[in-house]
């Protein structure tokens, strides 16, 4: 089912993210920078907290029409009315999330390899978040990173509009657009900037000139 | 020798990086965010173009008592009074860029494996650039990147001081601080930005959180 949603530039934003200011302030101008979508992530917060958070981005995404997902928490998703839900690997099954929340939700899910992949059902699932592209943390996760090629051979494996997540910023993106993916998903990139409006307009650029096939690079200095 | 440089944040530029501005004014706004040292990197100009942008950013470095490090040409190093060298894996030796430029010059080399570090000489070489840590090009340097994990295991590896390089930005800069390094270098995470001050500022406060152990991650969506 084809949705409008526009995975250009997906802002994942929690109130651990945002370095002491509001969720709802650094998305208000991370948007006005031009960010295309947001996912509201909290894995620690009650039911009840996550819906307040949501019903207030909610305010901030409607003058704008841009769509505001929820992380994991399907109840939250409808009770909220958000425009759709995206589930982790672990979370879960996205029929599951489908019968509770309608043909017109968008419901994106989680897949950093073939197997994962191959366990999506494009007639359920929307889009497709992949990653992660870098390792952020030195600790157990890094090794799974999927680095440019990784991402490339899933893209090439998926049929589905796919966003690509994890250590991705200004240096990065151009390569990470010129994929082929649809879009990339940030948080520090966005969040952790003084100026949120100025970095998503930046990275916004950076898709742009990646999806125009324009290569960067810096190598070794 | 124990010479007086700060790789905290180390701003590489050139004429390609810049975006359609000049190299001084976005160094000179980089250098009000919070950069620590400059090197200037120019692969295809000639020795005078080189040496006379040189000229122009030790204008804009003396009052802030940064130093400039040229790329590769030792001879424009030498010419303008430049306070150092970076030489890559396949520039003149740094013992012949030592004879040439005394004593004081600082002198920093590339290295991306064990090998290429192991034939670091102490005794002649002052700091040492690593990477690439991330891919910034889907194309064949992107097999060369390291990761977090090479990043570490060169960083145990080596004593001299050492900055990490490639594909570096505000998601993953806190990362790379933690794995021990003295600083990250980066190109288009500042010259690629609207305002290289800002982000220059949000990278230097990225990196003093990876030094404070704090460990940030994201992974996927």
């Amino acid at each position: 089912m084809a949705k409008a949603f526009d995975l250009t530039l997906y802002l994942v934003i929690g109130p651990d993210d945002v370095r002491g200011r509001t969720v709802e302030a650094v998305t208000a101008t991370a948007v006005a920078g031009g960010v295309t979508l947001v996912q509201l992530r909290d894995k620690t917060a009650s039911d009840a907290e996550m819906a307040a958070l949501a019903r207030r981005l909610l305010e901030v995404l409607a003058p704008h029409a841009l769509p505001l997902i929820v992380n994991d928490r399907v109840e939250v998703a409808r009770a909220v009315g958000a425009a759709g839900i995206h589930l982790g690997v672990d979370d879960r099954p996205a029929a599951e999330a489908r019968a509770v929340l309608g043909p017109e939700a968008i419901i994106g899910v989680s897949a950093g390899t073939f197997e994962e992949a191959d366990l999506v059902d494009p007639a359920v699932v929307d889009y497709v978040g992949t990653g992660a592209v870098y390792a952020t943390a030195t600790k157990a996760d890094a090794g799974a990173a999927i680095g440019l090629e990784g991402l490339a051979a899933l893209r090439r494996r998926l049929a589905l509009p796919m966003v690509a997540i994890g250590g991705i910023g200004l240096s990065t993106a151009e390569a990470v657009a010129a994929t082929g993916v649809e879009g990339i998903a940030v948080v520090s990139a966005i969040c952790g900037a003084a100026d949120p409006e100025a970095a998503a307009r930046d990275l916004r650029e950076a898709v742009k000139r990646g999806r125009q096939g324009a290569r960067g690079g810096e190598g070794a200095a």
